[in-house]
């Protein structure tokens, strides 16, 4: 009977992994760099070894799936985008890890198993549709709908970092202007400081520590990351009405300092959040939600009775 | 066997019946005034009738379902907000009819039933997932998610003239400002034409009148109207990755005025729609979608094994 299955993150920085049984137990877990100097098949190679170091009985293994940053098409399991993984992009990934692995891998963008991860064992166990928003270097978007990933018909969903929030304002490079992650990533933060003489090399974390220590200008950013965020998730409610709205990732810990701003515009700006019960929450995971998730991909197209 | 329903479209200014056959057929059909000033008994009693004209062999019919404007708590089937149908608000409308029919009822959002007659009948047969505009005096969204019409977990999903287009412009009655229904709908349309001075009492039809016959500043209208559609569409691409977005409602007729502009913003403000066979399209049943899609509820809850 398959009960274990391998989940794994690939990111642009870390390769992680992990066996998970049907129970969310973590087996074994293994942490590594992402060798993206050394190139693509070394990469290949060491997604490789890591599924086979994790992997025992093969009999009881429910399958691999690999969470990646980027563009995909679910039905061929090639990434079409990805600034962080640029030479996996039009490269046969799924297919390539399946081959060496002698087993059958699903392949999904990273923020759609955060969400799905934060579904399964995090924020989200107590209900069937969520959407999660990862504040990173971008803003990635994963929208959990009864139960499953929403992969719309290629398998682009929930690209929610590009949600327009001033419309002709910033260029983005996916050629929108404006978008939500010129306002609310990491990366906006440091831009936002930047611009307003806080400093050149400061980090969104020092921006962040300025902010809590009084900062106008620091609160001044987050301030405005939260009205951002607030403008796009009133957007997401009135589309959606789920019941849960999560925020995850590096910016995470700021929350303190955006939330009161993000919610106040939430409240604003939804007729459909005022007459609701609509919870917009932290994830709970952190890091670990992109690898529960990859792991309970193989878990969701097994019978249910198997569960 | 259960092999026709009943489908009602309550508008504020009419109200219409059919019965309606498993294979699509309209089988008989009445129309008629919605009689706001006799108050809502009389509407109830002009809904009821309408019903039980249409019905013969109640062995056979599948149920009836009901699409109204407004906010909806699917659960309780009371209408929580309604501009066009204020007396109906917190009436348990879904209930009254149901009692003197002595028959369940389903009731429904107007665009959600719009957005299920074109997946069943019209423009949208082809596809399982889709996203209708109504293009009226405001802006409906209906969302239909693997054939189905996405609720959320109230019954408040697809308020999608309420995505916000300008975020600190016009004020809007649901809280928010530059909302999608302040530049796309007959009633901005109207109020662009006054504050252009075209005219105090320009209809949306008489502007677009104006614009195809050159007028520069009715032109322009369309323009806004066009580009601030594409936005949206734009949002709800990168959302959805959807096959297909529907247009409908009084001001379709203008599509030629408006679709340039709509068409260029949405290719360059999504990604996914330049790397996608993204459609997006005119609906094809005009007023009739309602009734199709109010009629195809009852249908929907019933085992396949009959369809």
């Amino acid at each position: 009977m398959a009960d274990y299955s391998i989940g794994v993150d690939l990111g642009g920085t870390n390769l992680r992994a992990a066996a998970i049984d049907r129970s969310g137990k973590v087996l074994r877990k293994i942490s590594g760099s992402t060798n993206l100097s050394e190139g693509r098949d070394a990469v290949v190679s060491d997604i490789v070894a890591a599924i086979s170091s994790l992997r025992d009985d093969t009999d009881r293994l429910a399958g691999v799936g690999v969470g990646v940053p980027g563009f995909i098409i679910m039905e061929t399991g090639i990434i079409t985008d990805s600034p962080n993984l640029p030479f996996f992009v039009d490269f046969p990934i799924r297919d390539e890890i399946s081959k060496h692995l002698g087993l059958p891998v699903i392949l999904e963008n990273d923020a759609n198993v955060a969400a799905m991860g934060e579904k399964w064992m995090g924020a989200g166990r107590d209900v069937d549709d969520l959407v999660l928003l990862t504040l990173g270097t971008g803003i990635g978007g994963g929208i959990i709908t009864k139960g499953k990933v929403m992969h719309g018909f290629v398998g682009m969903a929930g690209e929610l970092g590009h949600l327009t929030i001033v419309p002709n304002k910033h260029p983005c490079g996916c050629g929108n202007q404006g978008c939500l992650e010129k306002y609310a990533s990491a990366t906006a933060i440091v831009c936002m400081a930047r611009s307003l003489s806080l400093g050149d090399n400061l980090t969104a974390e020092a921006v962040s520590h300025l902010a809590a220590g009084g900062d106008e200008k620091a609160r001044a950013i987050f301030t405005t990351m939260g009205q951002s965020l607030g403008q796009a998730l009133a957007m997401l409610v009135n589309t959606f009405n789920y019941p849960l709205y999560l925020l995850s990732g590096g910016v995470l810990p700021a929350w303190d300092l955006f939330a009161p701003a993000m919610l106040a515009e939430v409240r604003r700006r939804s007729y459909n959040f005022r007459a609701t019960n609509t919870r917009i929450e932290k994830a709970t995971l952190g890091n670990e939600a992109g690898l529960y998730g990859a792991a309970y991909l193989p878990f969701e197209g097994l019978p249910l009775q198997e569960q």
